[in-house]
């Protein structure tokens, strides 16, 4: 299993634009081969920074999902309407491992 | 329900130092009313960065969580590993609300 965290700082006057232009990607990824989870949050202390939260089950399913339609038609559209944009892929720490 | 993602730039010689100390405080918090979800996650392009993805039921357990035990004892100890933190708590954006 994967998560995806994708913090973006949207432009202050594009945050209505950029949470309306999120719904059909997000639709559309939860119905995706693969995708455990996939929604937007927006930080408690900061609404220019909104942050897609997202499971996959393996790489292959975040490979597809990078070449879906809805992705390559939103993605870019997304892209235009921040200031910055990070985007980390994770794996858990197994906490059998943890020990000294 | 909230989610907190805390990402920490850990110092190089002490990922395992850090992976080590978190054991109590992951066993602990996951004990906690109102811990949904408390994992340590390995950014996959880079070992060093190391975040916590937890979820919340509401900030009366993260009030709670900041005053346990565990947190006093362990979260001073991480802060000594790291060259960088950042802290963010997260509320889910309303799919219903993203329409124009």
């Amino acid at each position: 299993m994967i998560h995806i965290i994708a913090k973006n700082s949207v432009k202050k006057d594009q945050i209505e634009t950029f949470k309306v232009l999120t719904k059909e990607l997000i639709l559309k990824s939860k119905e995706e081969e693969g995708c455990i989870a996939y929604d937007l949050y927006e930080d408690m202390n900061n609404p220019t920074v909104l942050t897609f939260i997202e499971i996959w089950a393996d790489e292959e399913a975040i490979e597809q999902h990078n070449k879906s339609e809805h992705f390559k038609k939103i993605v870019p559209k997304l892209g235009k309407l921040v200031e910055d944009k990070e985007v980390k892929l994770y794996k858990k720490v197994p906490i059998n491992l943890q020990t000294d």
